[in-house]
């Protein structure tokens, strides 16, 4: 691995995380609160920080699937450090490990919180923190090379490695272009959902919050009881089509916008995504109606809404689904770990793995009755290369193991196992609530230090699909450093 | 698919479960109890619809691979419908779908009950219950190669369906030798740990059974606190171990005979399976010591014992561990998963598939450090064929893919979460007790007639290993009947 690359590159990234800050500077000065001076130490603290490690020149510029990966996972370590300042300084978070718990699911998109009551903290703080969720959503490294003047090829592995999905496609050939391409339907998308939810009657401010945390399928809420605080169908019903949006992967707008309309009934993925979907909210609503809800209509209002949420793995909720029957609930676990669609700002498996996972189940069954034939897995008319399909079930894999042992750590703590099993579900499917203590009604506060260390790991091994991670894991890794 | 091949080697099956059932009449005869009548008409049913079936003489007695595994799954299904009908004639058990599930249960050496009190019925019917166990542990179709005076080479087809592991081997060239050397180290360690049962003050039909229980790694008992009931520390030691040996696969015993001393030590598989086995004991004894237990010899004991039952699939208990800790309860929900060795008796994903699994997320990861480099997967030396690998993830997805859905459809009976999702980990995994209502000191009556019949469908899924199960489900394999 090549360190200088690395770390000059780390510092680039702290100096936009500055920048990032900007608009939640002008927040806090907006509505003259103390939190101004917060944003402002922490800027200097990120550009110093930055400018000193890009003195690290790199001797050689040319960049490795290794050098991509380690970037992506070390960057989103240090910006949700770096990023966890105004909540210490401030003083909203006074712990460091619930200020970096705060941070890690605001970028990551899991709106996990440790905060047990968040209407009475500052406008810009609460800005800062749904402001993370839009900026992790599409990728932080991803800005970084939009916003850079000129992008080599080789960082097509920063892409790689940050962006969801088994085989992340470039748009167009060049990647700065891409990235480009993505932010600016990004940006196009949340103005839309701002206006919308303005005209349902959502103040600004709220109407502004509330659609970073849906553009990023984050989930962080300025309100105590969520989206259910404001009690309006209208604004229920935008939210719950734009997560699905957020939730669709991306890729497909751009190929609608280049005048194939057929873009999204040919994508298997999609087909699935939206299936599964539907079916989940006529089953929850059957399941609900006479036993929580009295009418089908008002099963369907909260169906459909948290149906979205858990899916697109947002987070949000309309009311509290903890105590819905265990049918209702299981259903909703499942799609914790199901997920939207690759490409998209949502979190979990990925809908497009689940599909390509079934065909190879299906291959294997055909082999036993024809075992001479040979069987091409193929996805949307196109044959699926064994190296995409052996880095899907490895991932499926690694996926439940991760989650398997972050919950034997987390049941240390001795609470219940519905509570620790979605917990970490929640976390690694950057999904946010859960269910009992960390229940749409509950929050993540009472976890030990180490709980929420692991929390934090499981939420950046989920939003960068785990290899990453793993990577730095790896002892071989460290084995070749090149200074 | 060659249907009558499949139905007179049906046919075979039943004829030879009327022989299996005389072992239960002589101990019925002998305690003198009304449930003779019970077997002997069970018997006679049994041999009329055998010969019945037998009368369909095969015109081409090739046998394929899918032949062989629709065989399996199928005899699978038959010896269950009939070996229910002892429990339903003697009235010990009443209703179809409860003596079909306790039937299923034994065959798969499951050991889940839907009996709320085993300690009033009839020794014979006991003595069935546990036999299934035994026969169910080694293979059905197995006995049935190894009694068969010839065999043809092409019925490796159901040795590999009906056999666990990834890549069942035969020990010797032919497979009616290979059949008859595995069920001959089985049976003497089945007298062997009868007799040591018997030195610890066990009275003799209790040590028979119980050792049947403990061979096929089933776990029904005959008293209704399980091994608990005698308080006999010594038979605890005794079953620990013997749990512990007959899920080990059986090929090293046979190396070993053959004067291979180091082939445990060789065995990746097997210091997968003795590590994970005693790291498991120390992490939970350290957890319940001062908690559940005085001392930690107290909770040594009740740890290896629960250890050595849960991960063997064995699912007998000396004490309610259903009131441990989580981080005790999680470790044992885990060790449902991940089960035993490979050619063993016991069920679970086995663990030669868990340490090839962790190989190839090495050799993932390895492929971002390394991209040029070739990496091959070995086992004990031996490279491991892609053919094998494939089977292996596919396998893990499909048996997490139908335990999901299992959950789901549980769920709708509207019991809580945790009992749902651990009677379709320990159905599915062939453990047998899981927790809360299903705990082991409860049983599953309380479900409806649907979530009997999926848990049933688990037990053989799990049992057979998947995909013989969903190769009848494969609409492509029934297109093609010829007959």
């Amino acid at each position: 691995m090549n360190i200088r690359l690395i770390f000059s590159s780390l510092g680039s990234v702290l100096c936009i995380e500055a920048v990032l800050m900007i608009p939640a500077l002008m927040v806090s000065v907006i509505y003259g609160q103390d939190d101004v001076y917060a944003f402002m130490i922490s800027m200097l603290i990120l550009l110093a920080a930055g400018f000193l490690l890009r003195l690290l020149k790199p001797k050689d510029s040319q960049m490795y699937a290794r050098d991509g990966f380690a970037i992506v996972s070390l960057s989103w370590f240090f910006i949700s450090v770096f990023g966890s300042l105004p909540f210490l300084i401030s003083g909203a978070i006074p712990t460091p490990i619930d200020a970096f718990f705060e941070t890690v699911s605001g970028f990551t998109t899991t709106g996990a919180t440790i905060l047990t009551e968040v209407e009475s903290l500052p406008k810009g703080i609460l800005f800062w923190r749904s402001f993370t969720h839009w900026v992790g959503g599409m990728g932080v490294l991803a800005l970084v090379l939009a916003v850079l003047p000129s992008v080599k090829a080789s960082t097509v592995h920063i892409l790689v490695a940050e962006s969801p999905g088994p085989n992340p496609g470039k748009l167009v050939p060049k990647i700065g272009q891409t990235v480009k391409i993505l932010y600016l339907i990004y940006t196009v998308m949340t103005m839309i959902q701002i206006v919308l939810l303005l005209i349902s009657g959502m103040p600004l401010y709220d109407s502004v919050v509330n659609t970073l945390g849906t553009a990023g399928t984050g989930g962080f809420s300025v309100k105590n009881t969520s989206i259910g605080a404001y009690n309006n169908v209208f604004a229920e019903v935008i939210i719950t089509v734009f997560m699905f949006l957020f939730g669709t992967n991306f890729s497909l707008y751009y190929q609608m916008i280049k005048g194939d309309k057929k873009s999204f009934l040919r994508s298997a993925e999609f087909r699935f995504y939206l299936g599964t979907f539907l079916i989940s909210i006529a089953l929850i609503t059957i399941n609900l109606t006479g036993k929580i809800f009295g009418t089908a209509w008002e099963s369907l209002r909260y169906a459909s809404f948290q149906v979205s949420s858990i899916m697109t793995t947002t987070g949000y909720s309309t009311t509290d689904f903890n105590l819905w029957p265990s049918f209702s609930k299981a259903i909703l676990v499942l799609l914790m770990f199901i997920g939207a669609s690759a490409g998209s700002t949502a979190g979990g498996m990925k809908c497009v793995r689940i599909v390509l996972l079934i065909k190879l189940i299906r291959r294997e069954v055909h082999k036993i009755i024809h075992p001479r034939s040979v069987y091409t897995v193929r996805l949307d008319g196109k044959p699926v290369d064994d190296e995409t399909l052996s880095g899907v079930t490895v991932f499926f894999f690694a996926f439940i193991f991760i989650f398997a042992a972050a919950v034997i750590i987390v049941s240390l703590d001795g609470k219940d196992m519905i509570s620790n099993f979605t917990a970490v579900a929640a976390c690694i499917g950057n999904v946010g609530p859960g269910l009992e203590i960390v229940g749409p009604m509950g929050n993540f506060s009472s976890y030990s230090v180490l709980s929420k260390a692991v929390f934090s790991f499981c939420m950046i091994a989920g939003r960068l699909e785990i290899f990453p991670v793993l990577l730095l894991l790896d002892p071989s890794f460290w084995r070749k450093v090149n200074i």
